[in-house]
């Protein structure tokens, strides 16, 4: 199965730093906030970060309070980054693909994930391997995309419907019940993501051994929608999902 | 809160009765079958099923073993039939909108719904009330219409975005994220029903103290798509969710 590292790619890469570089975008202004939303106390906690990146989630984890951190990400690039800027005698990070935290020691109390499970063709048997990975009563939380977004394809032609005005009226939702592989371009084309419906997310974590705690998907607040109006969109196209799981 | 009747309108009632009878549409195809599916071994059960309509289901409940069904509905007019046709000594019809078991007496190993939930406004409401009805590990298994179903309204314009031959290209995706009642055609013009996001049902049901077992959302085997082509169409957008929970 491909293990695929897009974060080592120099034209994704550049493109990627400066997305993140910029204070407002959605991954700021609604998965983030959602994700330490469903956090439990992290003091004390061992937590098992999956896809670090440059490791600034790592680091907020250690001020709030968490004993050890290990960050692994599939980009030697990323984290090169990630021990110049957010480097901490509680930090580990290694390079590893997500498919091989198998080898990892186990005894975590929380697993988390940001945005890197759509990366990924076999989630189910990275979920099995996270429910092993964690003590007893622990959690895995993690965002995705969200499903109505991990269906596209660039090949099924334009994601939306605009108006004259390319004012977005409507998503061409097409292929959601085609679960695989799928072509998008972000940044650089061909970035493959794996499409899974609803029920396959759920189910997976259910079969290896998770309860499902909670759901978010996020959408803008009056208040944000009034400094960003084209955030609307999110009103039609959830952007992500974010499930929080606890080993059962 | 409004509880809706349309099943005691004459142009719905004689429409709907006409679709129940042919012997394949997506009900017989799909839903029904994947409901069948989700259920433990009826033998010695307590059953009740709501929003019953005819009492089809009650009745081969009773078949597959069940000790004792009750049925409701708030169509005085449904019941009529289903006493007629489906009448058993094991069997008890009781004209009563959703909203209201709380009145019922518990006890209940299994509580059913086929495609009643989607017309109900307090949702959250009736999945505590089958909570506190059921014993402990009891089961609320329920299809509803899918959430990108539930989440149109003819007021937004056409479902569907069909080629210059009729066929249908990709579904128009809008306001899945705002929730709440929607308008729409089946046999008689504003028929009300109500959306909520994935997420909401998944929430609602962990929040009053069920532990997920499984979703379903149908897709169409290729051997059904050789006989039935049409069908295609639910890879775009899949009719039905189903659910299985425990009380937990």
């Amino acid at each position: 199965m491909a293990k695929q590292n897009i974060f080592d790619n120099e034209t994704f890469f550049e493109g990627y730093q400066k997305l993140r570089e910029r204070e407002m975008n959605a991954n700021n202004l609604f998965e983030i906030p959602e994700l330490f939303r469903l956090l439990p106390d992290l003091k004390d906690l061992r937590i098992l970060d999956l896809g670090c990146g440059a490791g600034e989630a790592c680091m907020e984890y250690i001020r709030m309070g968490a004993k050890e951190v290990t960050g692994i990400d599939i980009s030697e690039k990323m984290l090169e980054v990630a021990r110049e800027k957010n480097s901490d005698p509680a930090i580990t990070y290694i390079c590893m693909p997500m498919e091989d935290i198998g080898k990892l020691e186990g005894g975590f109390d929380l697993v988390i994930s940001s945005l890197a499970l759509h990366y990924i063709e076999d989630f189910k048997g990275v979920v099995n391997n996270v429910n092993r990975l964690l003590k007893e009563g622990g959690r895995f939380i993690f965002s995705q995309e969200h499903p109505v977004v991990t269906c596209h394809s660039d090949t099924y032609g334009k994601r939306w419907t605009t108006d004259e005005n390319g004012l977005k009226i409507h998503v061409n939702l097409a292929n959601y019940g085609k679960e695989g592989e799928r072509d998008t371009t972000w940044f650089v084309d061909n970035v493959k993501i794996y499409h899974r419906m609803f029920s396959t997310v759920i189910n997976d974590l259910v079969e290896c051994g998770f309860a499902i705690e909670k759901l978010v998907e996020p959408l803008p607040s009056d208040e944000l929608l009034q400094k960003y109006p084209d955030y609307y969109d999110l009103f039609h196209k959830p952007d992500f999902l974010l499930v929080k799981a606890r080993k059962s």
